[in-house]
């Protein structure tokens, strides 16, 4: 009799929004696996911080990068496969003496979450759920107080990775955006915004939802860097209504 | 003093996808407000159905139209306006008689939700407090299990209402997408997906993670009509990793 595997999306970071389904599986698994960036805590394990079962045993995946290799980078997508494939033979093993496992996914898990490469992986060779969750940008504009997409608006998620044409030609094509992944990519995103008339409408968010939170207007920004849990966020059209 | 609105963002239809900070706020308002089509319960009532205090006052307020008026209508706009200034001032004498008040709103407040109308009127007259949820498309691409974005993804979300050129153009111009407002819509979308390349990996998912739930290939599907609660889904690149 094999375990059960249990993705479970955690939310934006505030341990409240934890839906009540994942609270529960979190709180019963026997054996909760996590990722985490070398030296890290890790966000999704910091998420919930005091609501494991009493002696839940912790399996911490490092992630083998501590800094940002380019997804471009050859180096990136070997490695990163070689260490999916290694936690995902991992997870097998204990599942298959019959272990439940909740592994942790902050966000929502199929939205640009680590976990879909071992869900990818482990589909079709265990019984595996997932669990949604409130993704982190939902958190983000709850917090920045703003209506993101109203009736007919068209919104684009998009990282700031884009080069710097593309990502004002998205930008100019839709009526809401969302850009994530901004750190070392700030201030192209800023040309961005600006060659697609959209600057004073943008809102930057640092750590929604965490603690440290910052949200200000992108154009009253003097930083020229920004870490990795930050957002930027173009509202959609207010229609009067 | 005054009571608080807590706009309370429910998930996408399963109550045990409602989250913590949710459930606590349903459960112990003693006045729960939210909208509904006439003569039906309400997909917002009808997840928390069972959850609410002993003795809680329901306020429900019904939309002044039973069919789609088109968005484009000057008489939607009109009568949409009418009718949400209608429902802030009630609530607003409510909030100012010192009472709490919680409305509910299916999915994420922010994101597409009728409830933002409420939120520009009355978040400088009163308390406000927003609670995100899991969107509708979280709850819907978990169920398909599909994980949809991927690294550098671009996802779009847009309503199926869009001119099918404009349509195809911004399928082909992501890498992930979401279509919503499918109804009616749906042999347009059809051809868009076909101009853009798409229909061999789309989905179409209906009333998902609710009663009746169905997901199927879009290219099998034999019907020319979709529910209001139904969606296209795009999943991203797969890339080897």
């Amino acid at each position: 009799m094999s375990g059960r595997l249990s993705i479970v999306g955690l939310g934006p970071g505030d341990p409240d929004l934890m839906t009540l389904k994942a609270s529960r599986v979190v709180g019963t698994a026997p054996l909760v696996a996590f990722f985490a960036k070398a030296g890290r805590v890790g966000q999704a394990r910091s998420i919930v911080e005091g609501r494991l079962a009493p002696g839940a045993e912790e399996l911490r995946f490092d992630y083998p990068f501590t800094i940002e290799v380019p997804v471009e980078d050859p180096r990136y997508l070997a490695e990163m496969g070689v260490f999916y494939e290694a936690c995902a033979e991992h997870l097998l093993t204990r599942l298959s003496d019959g272990e439940d496992v909740a592994l942790l996914c902050e966000g929502d898990p199929f939205f640009y979450g680590s976990a879909m490469y071992l869900y990818d992986r482990l589909k079709d060779r265990a019984v595996v759920e997932v669990i949604p969750g409130v993704t982190g940008m939902s958190g983000c504009w709850t917090r920045a107080g703003v209506p993101m997409t109203h009736g007919d608006d068209v919104l684009s998620v998009m990282p700031g990775t884009l080069d710097e044409a593309v990502l004002a030609e998205r930008l100019a094509n839709c009526d809401a955006a969302v850009i994530m992944k901004v750190g070392r990519n700030l201030a192209k995103i800023g040309r961005a915004l600006a060659v697609a008339g959209l600057t004073d409408r943008a809102l930057y968010v640092e750590r929604g939802a965490m603690a440290g939170e910052r949200i200000l207007p992108f154009a009253s920004m003097a930083q020229t860097r920004a870490p990795y849990f930050s957002l930027v966020l173009v509202p959609g059209r207010r229609r009067a209504r």
